[in-house]
């Protein structure tokens, strides 16, 4: 009889299992979660409209509430949107309905490590441009383009603002390349409501733009897994054919439309983030062995002057605070994450680093 | 430019979405859920835990609580248990991780349709022996040994209980196909809690086993979407590295876990909804231009006399009972499905029955 494992595809055998080491720690800073959460108000909210609900009932087969809630919210049309369990699902079915075996992805990195886990899952062959620390980790635009055409790619990914740098890949160099390449461009806006800038308008401008939005970041619903994507109907149509029926479940369905009918209670969240982002980026500077790189999103990177990152992380968890060691990715071998925290949750981190020295 | 449309797999161009039509109904007796729903008790236990939640939070990445729950539930080890945003998703992730383009799997039809679409997204060719009405719908199992043996299948999948024909296949049949072939074998006993078969002891007995069960049918949690496979470590691993990170919402997990810890409630669920399918039966055979067939899960299949599934579904949904009409499936020309509902939920299905002739 042949061995069982002879049926998973090599490529994903010789894969390593995407894992997360578990810590104790006071304050959470690694996973750029909304520090404030979702406003209690909401919450009860969203248990009455759960307590009512028939748990035992498939969800609704199209989700019309979220998708006419999230269309309005965009000025699209609902044929437009696909929600999915998490914007991951969504990459998940995008590449299940595009990449073949050897077919090529370009993936500039450092980046969110699941488009290069979908992506060889699927057979494709990753390719991917450097985006490093001596042009603040710009994207290089040419180099994307020059790849895409050279592999004949079908997909191209963009995370703008990037994972784990906090950098936006400005809209016109965007263009350039959706205008450039003959792939699909995925375009992952997840941090897009801290960001300076606002892609969903190359949707309609661009025939091969999928973008994705998410409620896990600005949205207070990390723990609800809700995400969705935003293309032209064409290809909206193609990649529900990819997606599993029943996708999202119903509470956390129910959580996402109480969000979208407040938002005025996320938008000052996210002006208080963006606050706190400005005062712990200034705090870093004042710290003359930190070195932060300006971001765009809810968390900084960082590196630190005579100490290691595991130093500093293992200095910081010693306190309390668990911040997101990146340094295995590449061009990041100095650098840790720290995700912007409540007010009381910075100061905590920035009196912990000033106590290295 | 290219059209961005090419970049879709050929097959996936091809395939129809998967569509539900809504319709208005007093009784849904159409997917098979739970009549008798999520005991009210433990809504308040799940609603308490999630309310001193912090939502914004990603989930635990192991899903610890749940994987260890379920694991003591069905005496296996925790590292043979993998969670999933439904049964649908471990398909998925299942089949990502085996089938390449022009790898062959064997279903047996009429079967649940999310198989043949999933492998058909993953560019497989679906091999398809035929369970015939002149056999009660019974497993032709030398022929799918042969189909899987013949194309070198990677995958075979056996529903049992099978959805929508309610027949199981005999663990011996099973045996003897998991002995048989060089392929691993996907079992989905959606329904086991209503069948008087539990093949949990074939993924110790054979190495290519991965046994599939769900929340969503005699747990009463079709609306929260959990999902599980039980396999050998090996094959666990190597699917694990093929799922998401965070594939389980926060809401969902309480609801699982909270349901594992009462397990007497559904217990009690299942029995009465037996009692009812045992009812419903013998009402049906005395109606005597209705010809059910025995089933082994929570719902019947029939066809009428003298009437299309056609005419006998509209006539239903008339009088607000929404069934299943499968006529569109491989014989199965004349029949429609029943799902077992509550006590007043039969006895208005045989009234309005009774009312056709």
């Amino acid at each position: 009889m042949t061995d069982p494992l002879e049926h998973i595809k090599p490529a994903v055998r010789a894969m390593k299992a995407y894992t997360l080491t578990p810590h104790t720690y006071r304050y959470k800073m690694n996973q750029n979660e909304n520090p404030l959460g979702y406003p209690p108000e909401l919450k009860e909210q969203v248990m009455a409209r759960i307590l009512e609900q028939d748990w035992a009932r498939y969800p609704d087969f199209d989700l019309v509430e979220l998708t006419e809630a999230l269309a309005g919210h965009l000025g699209v049309s609902p044929t437009q949107v696909l929600v999915g369990n998490g914007s991951n699902e969504i990459i998940y079915n995008t590449m299940a309905v595009t990449l073949r075996d050897g077919d090529s992805v370009v993936i500039p990195i450092p980046t969110f490590s699941v488009y290069k886990l979908v992506a060889t899952v699927m057979g494709a062959t990753v390719r991917e441009p450097v985006m490093r620390p001596d042009t603040l980790f710009a994207l290089p635009t040419d180099e994307v383009i020059q790849q895409a055409h050279e592999h004949q790619a079908r997909l191209v990914v963009l995370c703008t603002p990037n994972n784990p740098t906090g950098r936006s890949v400005p809209i016109e160099q965007v263009r350039c390349i959706c205008r450039a390449v003959d792939s699909l461009v995925l375009i992952d806006e997840a941090y897009q409501e801290f960001s300076s800038q606002n892609l969903l308008g190359l949707v309609a401008e661009f025939p091969n733009v999928i973008l994705l939005r998410t409620f896990s970041k600005a949205m207070a619903l990390g723990g609800m897994r809700v995400g969705y994507c935003v293309t032209n109907e064409a290809l909206a149509r193609e990649i529900h054919k990819g997606k599993l029926p029943y996708a999202l479940n119903a509470f956390s369905e129910a959580a996402a439309v109480v969000a979208l009918q407040n938002m005025p209670l996320f938008q000052a969240e996210v002006a208080q983030i963006l606050y706190e982002r400005d005062r712990l980026y200034a705090k870093l500077e004042t710290l003359r062995f930190a070195h932060p790189i300006p971001s765009d999103a809810n968390f900084i990177i960082a590196r630190f002057d005579g100490f290691t990152p595991q130093q500093v992380f293992q200095h910081l968890l010693e306190r309390g605070i668990l911040v997101r060691d990146i340094s295995s990715n590449v061009g990041l071998g100095e650098y840790l994450r720290l995700s912007v925290g409540a007010p009381q949750e910075n100061d905590a981190l920035i009196e912990a680093l000033r106590e290295l020295v």
